[in-house]
């Protein structure tokens, strides 16, 4: 059994339909974090749903944290190209977000008996955060066997507990979007803007944009709605 | 500026009067997990105040995940002798705890602007929880430079970002209680018990076990309340 992280987005939706395909019963981890819009969330329901999959949403009051655009009233910057996406690490950034989604995901782990934990997380076409390089993910992993009875136990019989797998992390967005369609992921329920209008997504986040750029490059139409378009013209 | 993650038991509290010594202005955090009794939050309250320092209470919801006497209808186990705490790692033990503990810990600090995070496990006289282990301390400290921009921005200039304390490591709970006197503790307004009554601590849990045991070999008088003892009569 596998626990896979599901935010409700591109990349998550892809890793369960990848983590499905390998094999394995899946558990989708959703965490209701304070995100100022619960989109995501209804997003990540349908997609377990679609996948036929169990579907456990967490409850933890990050906004408490602060620090981040996505929980405070901080404003998510917007770009008119995906060339402006910031090189820097950007105010979308939540602080250890990763660390804070991949410990939960290792205590579900646990208690389920599941050693795998997939995460969708993007070393390429993505936002600059620390938390989604392959040097992050080695030290979770290490760290996964120490932390737990279900490590300390496997240790002792001289194995290893946790695979942490980041199947994406070195796929670009076009390469994440034909996987996606490859293995049925309905691209219309997934939903990547940091910022949605009642009528739709921004379309100029960074998210908005590198989402936009890797449909083109992969040749086919984004089913989004964005927010002041015309639905039928967004490829 | 330290962030202590503060239970409200003995040891987080020492751990908080050491880190004020020390000369760190500290802000404690205190999860609420959907612990069964409240008792333990408003024991952190309290010590918070007395020490004058800001408090910080997380939401988050590890009954979801479940697995643990400390948040399901698990019956807490009971002895009648510490000679009796199970070596294995008993039912209380809540999955992952620290890892999600130190995380939200790590998201504050960034935040915060913080360099140093102070936990108060202990390797000793402890119940055999993996996640108190120096082992599993060192790997999360290497992780914690990795997983923040403060981590990535440290580093760019040739520092470590993070220094996470564990000071009662290596401590026994006779030790612990008396470098509590030492410092001022208030150790009436500390709450270690597992399962308390409305008259008081169980005494009988692995926590109130070896909690005694520490107040008799240091030679102090425990002032926490036990169920069904006369309260002036608790050494």
């Amino acid at each position: 059994m596998a626990i896979v992280l599901l935010s409700g987005g591109l990349d998550s939706a892809t890793c369960l339909a990848l983590a499905r395909r390998e094999g394995f019963a899946c558990v989708a981890l959703s965490l209701r974090y304070g995100q100022r819009h619960a989109v995501e969330l209804d997003a990540a329901r349908a997609i377990a749903t679609a996948a036929g999959v169990e579907h456990v949403v967490l409850d933890i009051d990050l906004a408490t944290v602060g620090g981040s655009a996505l929980t405070d009233a901080i404003e998510v910057p917007k770009h008119e190209d995906v060339a402006d996406v910031a090189a820097d690490i950007p105010v979308t950034y939540v602080p250890a977000r990763n660390t804070v989604f991949l410990s939960l995901g290792l205590a579900l782990a646990e208690v389920r008996g599941a050693r795998d934990l997939f995460i969708g997380v993007n070393a390429l076409d993505y936002s600059g955060y620390p938390d989604c390089r392959p040097a992050f993910l080695e030290a979770f992993q290490r760290l996964a066997d120490l932390a737990t009875r279900a490590g300390v136990d496997a240790a002792a019989r001289g194995e290893r507990w946790m695979t942490v797998h980041a199947p994406l992390l070195t796929l670009t967005k076009a390469e994440i979007v034909r996987l996606g369609a490859e293995l049925g992921v309905d691209h219309a329920a997934t939903v990547s803007c940091y910022d949605p209008a009642p009528d739709g997504a921004c379309g100029r986040c960074d998210a908005c944009l590198l989402r936009r750029r890797g449909f083109a490059e992969a040749g086919l139409v984004d089913p989004t709605r964005y927010a002041g378009e015309d639905p039928w013209a967004t490829s």
